[in-house]
């Protein structure tokens, strides 16, 4: 199965235009995660819901941070941050709730697969402009969770089309990619080329 | 019955410092609205989670802004900012759950009460420096509002000790209070005043 593609925004865009970008990419990504931190909660509501409207399938939706706005939205998935809600109170009240969590070391990976965790966003994996001056986490660690856990793992944190093969041992689920893509001149086209290349990794064995 | 006490937290303690007031003055309030809008959403839960565990009443404690965080310590109420999630589709989810809305003028009043919000809060009603360089509301679309609708209505902003009585002819359901209470050097003594005095305005006829 091809490495899936996880297209995380990057709160640079106003509403009309991330609306427009997203209804042209989605079709070549598995999931879209809408961080827009500096927007209010009645605005991501908005975007979501045209996005919605618009005919992006509901399942591929991750919230960032604002459960209660998946609430509102039927949506059945979340993305937790660092220091946002507690995964086990989450659980607890909502046990059906598709939860994915960043991690940083092997200790976090365990606990977030413990309470059952969707899947496990390790970073970051590169130097990327949005975590300027920050070393990437070591790609051991990555190693190591994937050989120590069974919780599905995806990798952020500088994924440029050129350095997708060199995760390829690593037998992730996936990548989630912000800056490749939403500060690309042509997001559909970055898109288009992570995909290809996920599709012609997937092949060679 | 004396005018209601809301006191609206300033985001500007540590969550230990915060406790430590909040726990000292909530006997002389209605409410406390926790408005830490530069905090996690882990840590805002965290801190609201002690708060109750050291005995705040759960009937005071009003989240600003996270439903999520609200469903998770089981409240049955939240404070709902502008631009914060929409009202009606929080009615149609959670039909018993209180909602507080602000508002700034006659039209958005009568909108907070078709749907069903627990209270509208009108201002900033006074220069304060949380709002420094706006001009106030005018005070006569308060009076406006309380004539022409029946929800209980709050006056927020640069509510001090000395403003209180001017404000006794607008039949007020209550009022919110930020910087007189977590500006003031004596957060204890401060909320103890302005007690004091919507105690005295109330025996004034």
């Amino acid at each position: 199965m091809a490495i899936k593609l996880m297209a995380v925004t990057d709160d640079a865009y106003e509403a009309a235009d991330l609306i427009r970008i997203l209804m042209e990419i989605h079709p070549y990504v598995d999931h879209v995660q809408i961080r827009e931190k500096r927007k209010p909660a009645g605005k991501v509501y908005q975007l979501c819901k045209e996005l919605l409207d618009e005919g992006l399938p509901a399942h591929k939706l991750w919230l960032n941070d604002r459960m209660d706005i998946a609430l509102l939205l039927g949506l059945k998935q979340v993305h937790i941050p660092g220091h946002g809600l507690p995964l086990e109170e989450l659980k607890k009240l909502y046990p059906d709730l598709r939860i994915g969590a960043p991690v940083h070391s092997f200790e976090e990976a365990v606990q977030a697969e413990s309470v059952g965790a969707a899947y496990a966003l390790y970073g970051h994996c590169f130097p990327t402009a949005s975590k300027k001056g920050k070393s990437p986490q070591p790609l051991a660690n990555l190693r190591y969770i994937r050989q120590n856990t069974h919780i599905p793992l995806y990798a952020i944190g500088g994924i440029e089309v050129e350095r997708l093969a060199s995760l390829k041992a690593f037998e992730l689920e996936g990548v989630a990619v912000m800056s490749s893509i939403f500060s690309a001149a042509n997001p559909l086209d970055a898109v288009k080329k992570l995909r290809e290349e996920c599709l012609r990794l997937e092949e060679i064995h």
